[in-house]
Protein backbone atom coordinates (compact mmCIF):
# COMPACT_ATOMS: atom_id res chain seq x y z
CA UNK A 1 0.00 0.00 0.00
CA UNK A 2 1.25 3.71 -0.54
CA UNK A 3 0.03 5.86 2.14
CA UNK A 4 0.13 9.92 1.86
CA UNK A 5 0.29 11.51 4.99
CA UNK A 6 -0.83 15.15 5.97
CA UNK A 7 -2.51 17.34 8.63
CA UNK A 8 -3.41 20.77 10.15
CA UNK A 9 -1.03 21.04 13.08
CA UNK A 10 2.01 21.10 10.85
CA UNK A 11 5.07 19.02 10.16
CA UNK A 12 6.65 18.53 13.31
CA UNK A 13 3.20 17.64 15.29
CA UNK A 14 3.88 15.31 17.30
CA UNK A 15 0.65 13.68 16.37
CA UNK A 16 1.91 13.52 12.73
CA UNK A 17 5.16 11.65 13.80
CA UNK A 18 3.60 8.74 15.74
CA UNK A 19 1.33 7.99 13.11
CA UNK A 20 4.23 8.49 10.18
CA UNK A 21 6.07 5.99 12.01
CA UNK A 22 3.42 2.96 13.01
CA UNK A 23 1.74 3.28 9.36
CA UNK A 24 5.40 2.93 7.86
CA UNK A 25 5.19 -0.60 9.25
CA UNK A 26 2.65 -1.55 7.23
CA UNK A 27 2.97 0.69 3.78
CA UNK A 28 5.19 2.65 1.76
CA UNK A 29 4.60 6.23 3.82
CA UNK A 30 4.78 9.68 2.14
CA UNK A 31 4.33 12.73 4.30
CA UNK A 32 3.20 16.18 2.51
CA UNK A 33 2.30 18.64 5.55
CA UNK A 34 1.97 22.39 6.20
CA UNK A 35 5.27 23.93 7.69
CA UNK A 36 3.29 25.00 10.21
CA UNK A 37 0.23 24.99 12.54
CA UNK A 38 -2.93 25.37 10.05
CA UNK A 39 -5.34 24.62 12.20
CA UNK A 40 -9.16 26.40 11.61
CA UNK A 41 -8.15 27.11 7.57
CA UNK A 42 -11.05 24.72 6.60
CA UNK A 43 -10.63 24.11 3.36
CA UNK A 44 -8.58 27.03 2.15
CA UNK A 45 -6.37 26.83 -0.81
CA UNK A 46 -3.40 29.22 -1.87
CA UNK A 47 -4.36 31.27 -5.15
CA UNK A 48 -2.20 34.38 -4.59
CA UNK A 49 1.09 33.19 -3.95
CA UNK A 50 3.60 30.95 -5.03
CA UNK A 51 3.95 27.57 -3.03
CA UNK A 52 7.62 26.12 -1.52
CA UNK A 53 8.02 22.51 -1.02
CA UNK A 54 11.03 21.57 1.21
CA UNK A 55 12.54 18.01 2.13
CA UNK A 56 11.70 17.49 5.98
CA UNK A 57 13.63 15.22 7.95
CA UNK A 58 11.27 13.32 10.99
CA UNK A 59 12.74 12.24 13.89
CA UNK A 60 13.62 8.95 13.83
CA UNK A 61 11.79 8.08 11.55
CA UNK A 62 13.01 8.01 7.11
CA UNK A 63 10.01 8.62 5.45
CA UNK A 64 10.07 10.98 2.35
CA UNK A 65 8.73 14.35 3.67
CA UNK A 66 7.99 17.38 2.23
CA UNK A 67 7.08 20.29 3.90
CA UNK A 68 4.62 23.00 2.51
CA UNK A 69 3.74 26.50 2.67
CA UNK A 70 0.30 25.86 2.47
CA UNK A 71 -2.90 25.15 4.20
CA UNK A 72 -3.86 21.27 4.32
CA UNK A 73 -6.05 21.28 1.13
CA UNK A 74 -2.83 22.25 -0.69
CA UNK A 75 -0.60 19.33 0.70
CA UNK A 76 -2.86 17.22 -0.55
CA UNK A 77 -3.92 19.11 -4.21
CA UNK A 78 0.15 19.71 -4.44
CA UNK A 79 1.07 15.96 -3.42
CA UNK A 80 -1.50 14.73 -5.61
CA UNK A 81 -0.75 16.62 -8.59
CA UNK A 82 3.30 17.76 -8.49
CA UNK A 83 4.80 15.55 -5.98
CA UNK A 84 3.82 11.82 -6.16
CA UNK A 85 4.21 9.71 -9.03
CA UNK A 86 1.65 7.31 -8.00
CA UNK A 87 -1.60 8.10 -6.81
CA UNK A 88 -1.50 6.90 -2.94
CA UNK A 89 -4.07 4.04 -2.25
CA UNK A 90 -5.26 5.99 1.17
CA UNK A 91 -4.48 9.51 2.41
CA UNK A 92 -4.37 10.12 5.94
CA UNK A 93 -4.95 13.25 8.17
CA UNK A 94 -3.86 13.48 11.56
CA UNK A 95 -3.40 12.35 14.09
CA UNK A 96 -5.03 15.69 14.93
CA UNK A 97 -4.86 17.27 18.49
CA UNK A 98 -8.18 17.72 19.91
CA UNK A 99 -11.61 16.70 18.44
CA UNK A 100 -13.29 17.41 15.00
CA UNK A 101 -16.58 16.58 15.60
CA UNK A 102 -19.99 17.88 14.93
CA UNK A 103 -21.01 21.17 13.05
CA UNK A 104 -17.10 21.60 13.88
CA UNK A 105 -15.83 19.56 11.31
CA UNK A 106 -17.14 22.65 8.50
CA UNK A 107 -13.59 25.05 9.89
CA UNK A 108 -11.67 21.95 10.56
CA UNK A 109 -8.41 21.28 8.51
CA UNK A 110 -7.57 17.98 9.39
CA UNK A 111 -10.79 17.13 7.67
CA UNK A 112 -10.54 19.20 4.63
CA UNK A 113 -7.39 17.76 3.28
CA UNK A 114 -9.48 14.19 3.63
CA UNK A 115 -12.18 16.08 1.76
CA UNK A 116 -9.50 16.69 -1.10
CA UNK A 117 -8.46 13.24 -1.33
CA UNK A 118 -11.83 12.45 -1.89
CA UNK A 119 -12.55 15.19 -4.63
CA UNK A 120 -9.59 13.16 -6.35
CA UNK A 121 -11.45 10.21 -5.72
CA UNK A 122 -9.11 8.53 -3.17
CA UNK A 123 -10.03 6.92 -0.06
CA UNK A 124 -9.36 9.32 2.84
CA UNK A 125 -9.22 9.14 6.69
CA UNK A 126 -9.06 12.27 9.00
CA UNK A 127 -7.80 10.94 12.29
CA UNK A 128 -8.48 13.17 16.27
CA UNK A 129 -8.00 12.53 19.37
CA UNK A 130 -10.14 14.29 21.61
CA UNK A 131 -8.03 16.30 24.23
CA UNK A 132 -5.55 19.14 24.51
CA UNK A 133 -3.25 18.85 27.02
CA UNK A 134 -1.27 15.57 27.83
CA UNK A 135 -2.42 13.60 24.65
CA UNK A 136 -1.19 10.41 24.18
CA UNK A 137 -1.17 9.70 20.08
CA UNK A 138 0.05 5.82 20.76
CA UNK A 139 -2.85 4.06 21.09
CA UNK A 140 -4.46 5.95 18.34
CA UNK A 141 -1.61 5.34 16.15
CA UNK A 142 -1.92 1.67 16.41
CA UNK A 143 -6.15 1.59 16.09
CA UNK A 144 -5.16 3.87 12.89
CA UNK A 145 -2.42 1.42 11.13
CA UNK A 146 -5.55 -1.64 12.73
CA UNK A 147 -8.11 0.25 10.22
CA UNK A 148 -5.96 0.93 7.18
CA UNK A 149 -5.68 -2.93 7.16
CA UNK A 150 -9.18 -3.82 7.67
CA UNK A 151 -10.09 -0.82 4.75
CA UNK A 152 -7.79 -2.86 2.41
CA UNK A 153 -10.34 -5.47 2.19
CA UNK A 154 -13.43 -3.69 1.98
CA UNK A 155 -15.12 -1.28 -0.75
CA UNK A 156 -14.15 2.06 0.23
CA UNK A 157 -17.55 4.06 0.33
CA UNK A 158 -17.39 6.78 -3.02
CA UNK A 159 -16.95 9.98 -3.08
CA UNK A 160 -16.62 9.53 1.00
CA UNK A 161 -13.62 10.06 3.38
CA UNK A 162 -13.89 8.50 7.13
CA UNK A 163 -13.85 11.05 10.12
CA UNK A 164 -12.55 9.53 13.31
CA UNK A 165 -12.25 10.69 16.52
CA UNK A 166 -10.61 9.13 19.51
CA UNK A 167 -11.27 9.47 23.21
CA UNK A 168 -7.82 10.00 25.31
CA UNK A 169 -8.19 7.01 27.37
CA UNK A 170 -6.49 3.47 27.85
CA UNK A 171 -7.59 0.96 25.49
CA UNK A 172 -9.25 -0.67 28.02
CA UNK A 173 -11.38 2.17 29.26
CA UNK A 174 -12.63 2.52 25.41
CA UNK A 175 -16.44 1.50 25.17
CA UNK A 176 -16.18 0.30 21.54
CA UNK A 177 -16.68 1.72 17.75
CA UNK A 178 -19.50 3.69 16.61
CA UNK A 179 -20.17 4.59 13.23
CA UNK A 180 -22.14 8.33 13.56
CA UNK A 181 -23.72 11.28 12.50
CA UNK A 182 -22.02 14.69 12.62
CA UNK A 183 -23.90 15.72 15.71
CA UNK A 184 -24.78 19.72 16.94
CA UNK A 185 -21.62 21.62 18.12
CA UNK A 186 -21.84 25.06 18.30
CA UNK A 187 -20.85 27.85 20.82
CA UNK A 188 -22.01 30.67 22.74
CA UNK A 189 -20.74 33.92 23.82
CA UNK A 190 -17.71 33.48 21.13
CA UNK A 191 -15.65 36.51 21.35
CA UNK A 192 -13.99 37.95 24.15
CA UNK A 193 -14.01 41.89 23.78
CA UNK A 194 -10.59 43.53 24.92
CA UNK A 195 -8.27 46.70 25.24
CA UNK A 196 -4.42 46.62 23.84
CA UNK A 197 -2.06 48.88 25.34
CA UNK A 198 -2.86 51.41 23.27
CA UNK A 199 -6.52 51.47 24.37
CA UNK A 200 -7.65 50.16 21.25
CA UNK A 201 -10.51 47.41 21.09
CA UNK A 202 -9.67 44.14 19.96
CA UNK A 203 -11.84 40.87 19.75
CA UNK A 204 -10.40 37.19 20.74
CA UNK A 205 -12.28 34.04 19.58
CA UNK A 206 -13.75 32.13 22.61
CA UNK A 207 -16.55 30.76 23.03
CA UNK A 208 -18.70 28.16 25.36
CA UNK A 209 -19.22 24.98 23.75
CA UNK A 210 -22.98 23.83 23.36
CA UNK A 211 -22.86 19.99 22.73
CA UNK A 212 -26.10 18.24 22.10
CA UNK A 213 -25.56 15.24 23.84
CA UNK A 214 -29.45 13.85 23.81
CA UNK A 215 -28.59 11.94 20.03
CA UNK A 216 -26.96 8.80 20.58
CA UNK A 217 -26.46 8.54 17.02
CA UNK A 218 -24.04 11.67 16.84
CA UNK A 219 -20.38 11.72 16.96
CA UNK A 220 -20.58 13.88 19.55
CA UNK A 221 -22.70 11.42 21.88
CA UNK A 222 -20.35 8.56 21.53
CA UNK A 223 -16.99 10.40 22.07
CA UNK A 224 -18.60 11.65 25.70
CA UNK A 225 -19.15 8.11 26.44
CA UNK A 226 -16.07 6.96 25.57
CA UNK A 227 -16.71 5.88 22.43
CA UNK A 228 -14.20 5.82 19.24
CA UNK A 229 -16.34 7.18 16.37
CA UNK A 230 -16.56 7.08 12.54
CA UNK A 231 -18.56 9.24 10.72
CA UNK A 232 -18.59 8.74 6.70
CA UNK A 233 -18.44 12.78 5.41
CA UNK A 234 -19.31 13.60 1.64
CA UNK A 235 -18.59 16.86 0.06
CA UNK A 236 -21.90 17.23 -1.73
CA UNK A 237 -23.59 20.45 0.47
CA UNK A 238 -26.72 20.46 -1.86
CA UNK A 239 -29.60 20.03 0.54
CA UNK A 240 -31.61 17.96 -1.71
CA UNK A 241 -34.97 17.58 0.92
CA UNK A 242 -36.05 21.22 0.16
CA UNK A 243 -35.47 21.20 -3.49
CA UNK A 244 -39.10 20.75 -4.40
CA UNK A 245 -40.37 22.95 -2.16
CA UNK A 246 -38.54 26.04 -3.12
CA UNK A 247 -39.30 24.66 -7.02
CA UNK A 248 -42.83 25.60 -5.92
CA UNK A 249 -41.98 29.50 -4.90
CA UNK A 250 -43.01 31.62 -7.70
CA UNK A 251 -39.55 32.87 -9.11
CA UNK A 252 -40.65 33.93 -12.88
CA UNK A 253 -41.52 37.50 -11.67
CA UNK A 254 -38.06 38.53 -10.09
CA UNK A 255 -36.45 38.21 -13.69
CA UNK B 1 -36.01 44.17 7.28
CA UNK B 2 -32.39 44.38 8.94
CA UNK B 3 -29.59 43.12 6.38
CA UNK B 4 -26.05 41.97 7.19
CA UNK B 5 -24.15 42.14 4.26
CA UNK B 6 -20.63 40.40 4.06
CA UNK B 7 -18.56 38.90 1.16
CA UNK B 8 -14.78 37.36 0.42
CA UNK B 9 -13.34 39.77 -2.00
CA UNK B 10 -12.84 43.02 0.01
CA UNK B 11 -15.54 45.81 1.91
CA UNK B 12 -14.17 48.18 -1.24
CA UNK B 13 -14.99 45.26 -3.92
CA UNK B 14 -17.83 46.55 -6.27
CA UNK B 15 -19.88 44.18 -6.01
CA UNK B 16 -20.59 44.93 -2.33
CA UNK B 17 -20.93 48.37 -3.09
CA UNK B 18 -23.46 48.11 -5.42
CA UNK B 19 -25.46 45.27 -3.29
CA UNK B 20 -25.55 47.63 -0.14
CA UNK B 21 -26.69 50.13 -2.33
CA UNK B 22 -29.85 48.81 -4.05
CA UNK B 23 -30.53 46.58 -1.10
CA UNK B 24 -30.80 49.71 1.22
CA UNK B 25 -33.69 50.71 -0.86
CA UNK B 26 -36.02 48.05 1.19
CA UNK B 27 -34.11 47.01 4.18
CA UNK B 28 -32.18 48.37 7.22
CA UNK B 29 -28.84 47.25 6.00
CA UNK B 30 -25.57 46.89 7.99
CA UNK B 31 -22.14 46.02 6.31
CA UNK B 32 -19.28 43.70 8.31
CA UNK B 33 -16.53 42.60 5.36
CA UNK B 34 -13.01 41.62 5.65
CA UNK B 35 -10.40 44.91 4.86
CA UNK B 36 -9.08 42.99 1.47
CA UNK B 37 -9.87 40.34 -0.90
CA UNK B 38 -10.23 36.76 1.23
CA UNK B 39 -11.07 34.49 -1.78
CA UNK B 40 -10.66 30.88 -1.35
CA UNK B 41 -10.20 30.96 2.21
CA UNK B 42 -13.45 28.52 3.02
CA UNK B 43 -14.41 28.21 6.39
CA UNK B 44 -11.73 29.38 7.78
CA UNK B 45 -11.63 31.09 10.62
CA UNK B 46 -9.08 33.29 13.17
CA UNK B 47 -8.08 31.58 16.04
CA UNK B 48 -4.69 32.56 16.95
CA UNK B 49 -4.57 36.27 16.48
CA UNK B 50 -7.11 38.93 17.25
CA UNK B 51 -9.49 40.72 15.67
CA UNK B 52 -9.87 44.30 14.49
CA UNK B 53 -12.99 46.14 13.86
CA UNK B 54 -13.02 49.33 11.72
CA UNK B 55 -15.56 52.39 10.91
CA UNK B 56 -15.61 52.10 6.86
CA UNK B 57 -17.40 54.77 4.68
CA UNK B 58 -18.56 52.96 1.04
CA UNK B 59 -18.53 55.49 -1.79
CA UNK B 60 -22.39 57.55 -2.10
CA UNK B 61 -23.59 54.79 0.23
CA UNK B 62 -24.84 56.02 3.80
CA UNK B 63 -25.39 52.56 5.25
CA UNK B 64 -23.72 51.66 8.65
CA UNK B 65 -19.88 49.68 7.55
CA UNK B 66 -17.48 48.36 9.12
CA UNK B 67 -14.35 46.66 8.10
CA UNK B 68 -12.45 43.32 9.75
CA UNK B 69 -9.00 42.22 9.63
CA UNK B 70 -9.96 38.59 9.19
CA UNK B 71 -11.71 35.90 6.93
CA UNK B 72 -15.84 36.33 5.90
CA UNK B 73 -16.89 33.77 8.58
CA UNK B 74 -14.81 36.03 11.10
CA UNK B 75 -17.10 39.06 10.07
CA UNK B 76 -20.02 36.88 10.24
CA UNK B 77 -19.53 35.50 14.00
CA UNK B 78 -18.15 38.85 15.20
CA UNK B 79 -21.29 40.93 13.54
CA UNK B 80 -24.31 38.56 14.93
CA UNK B 81 -21.47 37.91 18.26
CA UNK B 82 -20.73 41.92 18.91
CA UNK B 83 -21.33 43.94 16.56
CA UNK B 84 -24.99 43.83 15.91
CA UNK B 85 -27.37 44.53 18.46
CA UNK B 86 -30.74 42.88 16.87
CA UNK B 87 -29.80 39.38 14.67
CA UNK B 88 -30.69 40.37 11.31
CA UNK B 89 -33.68 39.07 8.82
CA UNK B 90 -31.59 37.96 6.83
CA UNK B 91 -27.53 37.82 5.52
CA UNK B 92 -26.13 38.52 2.09
CA UNK B 93 -22.71 37.29 0.99
CA UNK B 94 -20.94 38.89 -2.20
CA UNK B 95 -21.70 39.94 -4.75
CA UNK B 96 -19.09 37.81 -6.01
CA UNK B 97 -16.99 38.69 -8.66
CA UNK B 98 -16.55 35.15 -10.18
CA UNK B 99 -19.03 31.98 -10.45
CA UNK B 100 -19.26 29.34 -6.97
CA UNK B 101 -20.55 26.60 -8.70
CA UNK B 102 -20.39 22.43 -7.88
CA UNK B 103 -17.33 21.01 -5.72
CA UNK B 104 -15.98 24.30 -6.09
CA UNK B 105 -18.27 25.94 -3.68
CA UNK B 106 -16.39 24.11 -1.01
CA UNK B 107 -13.20 26.21 -1.68
CA UNK B 108 -15.80 29.50 -0.94
CA UNK B 109 -15.62 32.38 1.36
CA UNK B 110 -18.81 33.88 -0.13
CA UNK B 111 -20.50 30.56 0.46
CA UNK B 112 -18.96 30.03 3.84
CA UNK B 113 -19.50 33.44 5.51
CA UNK B 114 -23.54 32.34 4.56
CA UNK B 115 -22.98 28.94 6.09
CA UNK B 116 -21.71 30.75 9.14
CA UNK B 117 -25.08 32.92 8.97
CA UNK B 118 -27.12 29.65 8.65
CA UNK B 119 -25.11 27.72 11.45
CA UNK B 120 -26.79 30.88 13.73
CA UNK B 121 -29.85 30.00 12.17
CA UNK B 122 -30.51 32.74 10.38
CA UNK B 123 -31.55 32.68 6.33
CA UNK B 124 -28.51 33.47 4.35
CA UNK B 125 -27.39 33.67 0.09
CA UNK B 126 -24.36 34.06 -1.34
CA UNK B 127 -24.63 35.96 -4.78
CA UNK B 128 -21.73 35.60 -7.55
CA UNK B 129 -22.15 36.80 -10.57
CA UNK B 130 -20.15 34.31 -13.42
CA UNK B 131 -17.57 36.35 -14.97
CA UNK B 132 -14.08 37.86 -13.80
CA UNK B 133 -13.57 40.58 -16.22
CA UNK B 134 -16.00 43.82 -16.85
CA UNK B 135 -18.79 42.40 -14.44
CA UNK B 136 -22.10 44.48 -14.76
CA UNK B 137 -23.59 44.45 -11.18
CA UNK B 138 -26.51 46.33 -12.16
CA UNK B 139 -28.70 43.65 -12.84
CA UNK B 140 -27.17 41.20 -10.33
CA UNK B 141 -28.32 43.44 -7.34
CA UNK B 142 -31.42 44.12 -8.35
CA UNK B 143 -32.17 40.22 -8.78
CA UNK B 144 -31.42 40.20 -4.99
CA UNK B 145 -33.57 42.91 -4.58
CA UNK B 146 -36.55 41.31 -5.97
CA UNK B 147 -35.14 37.59 -4.43
CA UNK B 148 -34.85 39.76 -1.02
CA UNK B 149 -38.51 40.73 -1.40
CA UNK B 150 -39.72 36.98 -2.05
CA UNK B 151 -37.93 35.47 0.81
CA UNK B 152 -40.22 38.19 3.26
CA UNK B 153 -43.06 36.03 2.12
CA UNK B 154 -41.66 32.39 2.15
CA UNK B 155 -40.86 29.94 4.75
CA UNK B 156 -37.22 30.17 4.80
CA UNK B 157 -35.41 26.36 5.03
CA UNK B 158 -34.33 25.57 7.91
CA UNK B 159 -30.59 25.16 8.19
CA UNK B 160 -30.43 25.28 4.73
CA UNK B 161 -28.86 28.76 2.62
CA UNK B 162 -29.59 29.84 -0.86
CA UNK B 163 -26.20 29.77 -3.20
CA UNK B 164 -27.12 31.76 -5.89
CA UNK B 165 -25.30 32.55 -9.31
CA UNK B 166 -26.18 34.91 -11.72
CA UNK B 167 -24.94 34.73 -15.81
CA UNK B 168 -23.36 37.78 -17.02
CA UNK B 169 -25.65 38.91 -19.63
CA UNK B 170 -28.29 40.96 -19.98
CA UNK B 171 -31.79 40.74 -18.67
CA UNK B 172 -33.75 40.03 -21.95
CA UNK B 173 -31.17 36.85 -22.76
CA UNK B 174 -30.98 35.41 -19.02
CA UNK B 175 -32.91 32.08 -20.19
CA UNK B 176 -35.13 31.98 -16.50
CA UNK B 177 -34.63 31.05 -12.90
CA UNK B 178 -33.61 27.38 -12.16
CA UNK B 179 -33.49 25.60 -8.61
CA UNK B 180 -30.66 23.17 -9.25
CA UNK B 181 -27.90 20.98 -6.94
CA UNK B 182 -23.85 20.89 -7.24
CA UNK B 183 -22.43 19.93 -9.70
CA UNK B 184 -18.93 18.66 -10.66
CA UNK B 185 -17.08 20.92 -11.19
CA UNK B 186 -13.01 19.47 -10.78
CA UNK B 187 -9.39 20.92 -12.30
CA UNK B 188 -6.75 19.35 -14.34
CA UNK B 189 -3.14 20.07 -14.16
CA UNK B 190 -3.14 21.76 -11.51
CA UNK B 191 0.04 23.60 -10.88
CA UNK B 192 2.67 25.52 -12.89
CA UNK B 193 5.91 24.34 -11.97
CA UNK B 194 8.42 27.60 -12.25
CA UNK B 195 11.99 28.73 -11.41
CA UNK B 196 12.36 31.78 -9.10
CA UNK B 197 15.16 34.48 -9.98
CA UNK B 198 17.59 32.12 -7.93
CA UNK B 199 17.06 29.06 -9.85
CA UNK B 200 14.65 27.61 -6.46
CA UNK B 201 11.54 25.49 -7.59
CA UNK B 202 8.10 27.06 -6.97
CA UNK B 203 4.36 26.17 -7.65
CA UNK B 204 2.02 28.34 -8.84
CA UNK B 205 -2.20 27.31 -8.19
CA UNK B 206 -4.07 26.76 -11.81
CA UNK B 207 -5.28 24.14 -13.65
CA UNK B 208 -7.94 23.83 -16.14
CA UNK B 209 -11.47 23.19 -15.49
CA UNK B 210 -13.12 20.04 -16.10
CA UNK B 211 -17.26 20.66 -15.50
CA UNK B 212 -19.66 17.43 -16.22
CA UNK B 213 -22.43 19.43 -18.61
CA UNK B 214 -24.66 16.44 -19.11
CA UNK B 215 -27.22 16.63 -16.02
CA UNK B 216 -29.22 19.26 -16.00
CA UNK B 217 -30.72 19.16 -12.85
CA UNK B 218 -26.99 20.85 -11.78
CA UNK B 219 -25.97 24.29 -11.13
CA UNK B 220 -23.18 24.17 -13.77
CA UNK B 221 -25.19 23.18 -16.65
CA UNK B 222 -27.47 26.38 -15.58
CA UNK B 223 -25.21 28.86 -15.81
CA UNK B 224 -23.63 27.52 -19.15
CA UNK B 225 -27.36 27.61 -21.06
CA UNK B 226 -27.68 31.40 -19.54
CA UNK B 227 -29.81 30.32 -16.53
CA UNK B 228 -29.71 31.97 -13.09
CA UNK B 229 -28.85 29.58 -10.76
CA UNK B 230 -30.25 29.27 -7.23
CA UNK B 231 -28.65 26.04 -5.11
CA UNK B 232 -30.29 25.20 -1.59
CA UNK B 233 -27.20 24.44 0.18
CA UNK B 234 -26.87 22.68 4.22
CA UNK B 235 -24.01 21.95 6.24
CA UNK B 236 -24.33 18.43 7.43
CA UNK B 237 -21.32 16.96 5.64
CA UNK B 238 -22.77 13.47 6.74
CA UNK B 239 -23.42 10.60 4.37
CA UNK B 240 -26.32 9.13 5.70
CA UNK B 241 -26.48 6.62 2.43
CA UNK B 242 -22.93 4.80 3.31
CA UNK B 243 -23.45 4.61 7.08
CA UNK B 244 -25.44 1.19 7.42
CA UNK B 245 -22.79 -0.78 4.88
CA UNK B 246 -20.12 1.14 6.81
CA UNK B 247 -21.94 -0.25 10.20
CA UNK B 248 -21.55 -3.91 8.45
CA UNK B 249 -17.85 -4.25 8.60
CA UNK B 250 -16.61 -5.79 11.32
CA UNK B 251 -14.78 -3.14 13.67
CA UNK B 252 -14.59 -4.69 17.21
CA UNK B 253 -11.31 -6.67 16.45
CA UNK B 254 -9.70 -3.26 16.23
CA UNK B 255 -10.20 -2.60 19.93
Amino acid sequence: MNILITNDDGIYAEGLLMLAREISKIAKVTVVAPDRERSATAHAITLHKPLRVEKAELRNCSVESWMVNGTPSDCVKLALDALINDAPDLVLSGINRGPNLGTDVIYSGTVSAAIEAAIYGIPAVAVSVAAYENVSYEYPAQFVRKLCEVLKEKQFPKDTLLNVNIPPLDVEDIAGVLITRLGSRKYKNCFDRRQDPRGKTYFWLTGEVVEDLEDETSDVWAIKNNYISITPIHFDLTNYEVIDSIKKWELKPLL
